[in-house]
């Protein structure tokens, strides 16, 4: 935990905040703070700055929030195309989603996802907070990713994301990692694009269907490297390359 | 599991193995095989090839390996250096080494590593063991990583990765993924590099001391990115940003 996130259920009026879960057992145990100490924090969707220890009583820590001055940086817009994983694998990916500062991560049925996955209690948002919460934590990082879950393949990629690419002027490069190893990621993305739509497949990957028309709607497909990864390695392998050309443009 | 991986513990004399634990599983009931079919099989440190099920009792299944032709893919030299991670951690720093291909895992003690972490039964070889066949079946690969622990750390970088360097010709291209945001990969690797060293820190970092030594040994410092990542995202990241260029110089 390299952040304590707060959030305004945690707000007992004014700058006053208490916390008493794993926040608070980290302050405790692991950062050993005691009142009057300080410590990073920073709000859901939100800036970060420093607060102040005010007490801490069987377990409860009481935190002043002061200074929230600093301003997230703002990352690159990416938004992560999931086939929607099994809920142990859907964990890892909410929490690397908020940690590697995705923008929204959209979750698409696929062929090869198994339909009990819709049931998991990991559908709803609710469920999904302490995960995302954790990411954030983990990256020092303060903006919550949008989740969103759709039950139909093709209306994602028909409908719903020709109107996220419309609510900017500038493209949306649309990356398929599903490697096809006559494409590097170079070769499809330069580092200079601003807004990213990434498709991560299922387990087994996408059946034919799916990429061509995926393809049809501009998606263009590259190779992670010689690897057969999971899904949670794959997120992060394409975020590190796509973070490394980016930064090569900017350098 | 993308590969069944076979042992000398399993054979059961000739070409015939036998398996009765989470292999035997995945056989029976995710793909659901039965007596008469192939499957993709390939041994430790060796060949992959195929099998055909004789026989499936009480959740045992017997396999004879046949056609055991195919070599295994030589990928490039990587020598990873963690400082010895929490066990939770190492396991999956364990999966990930085997799943992406690295040659030698070195675990190292540092000034941020807990002293009990060297108690952990994951120190022991035979305990390491089913989590590094864990990553070969998902990676599809048979090279076992070899894992070394080193207690010391001033010893491991001034004794020990010298001799290591030393046992070819080829120079060994020493990285050190820190966080110093002035250089990026491509600056300190351009691809070419077919023997790395690349070290990633403790939750916390390296302290300065270290950060020096491995510098006076050789070692060149690279962000990774924007990110505070934990040490299983740092591994894959870095593992990642390598092998684009690495396949970049080779395409």
């Amino acid at each position: 935990m390299n952040l304590i996130i707060l959030t305004p259920y945690d707000c007992i009026g004014g700058d006053s905040y208490r916390v008493d879960d794993n926040r608070a057992e980290h302050i405790i145990t692991i950062l050993k703070l005691t009142p009057g100490d300080y410590l990073e924090i920073g709000f859901v969707n939100g800036p970060q700055g420093r607060g102040r220890i005010e007490s801490i009583t069987d377990g409860v820590v009481s935190v002043v929030a002061e200074d929230m001055s600093t301003i997230p940086p703002v990352l690159p817009e990416i938004n992560l195309i999931c086939a929607l994983p099994r809920p142990q694998t859907l964990k890892k990916v909410l929490i690397t989603s908020a940690m590697m500062g995705v923008c929204s991560l959209h979750l698409v049925r696929a062929n090869r996802v198994e339909k009990s996955y819709f049931q998991s209690p990991l559908i709803e948002a609710e469920n999904q907070f302490r995960y995302l919460v954790e990411g954030l934590a983990q990256g020092k990082l303060t903006r919550l990713p949008e989740v969103i879950v759709h039950d139909r393949f093709r209306p994602f990629f028909e409908d719903f994301l020709p109107k996220l690419e419309s609510t900017h002027k500038t493209p949306l490069l649309k990356l398929l990692a599903d490697g096809d190893e006559s494409n590097l990621l170079y070769t499809v993305c330069d580092g200079h694009e601003s807004r990213i739509a990434l498709a991560i497949g299922p387990e087994g990957g996408w059946v034919p269907f799916e990429i061509e028309l995926m393809q049809s709607v501009g998606f263009r497909r590259f190779t992670l490297g010689r690897w057969t990864l999971r899904v949670e390695h794959a997120v992060t392998a394409a975020l590190s390359q796509i973070e490394l050309l980016r930064l090569r443009q900017s350098d």
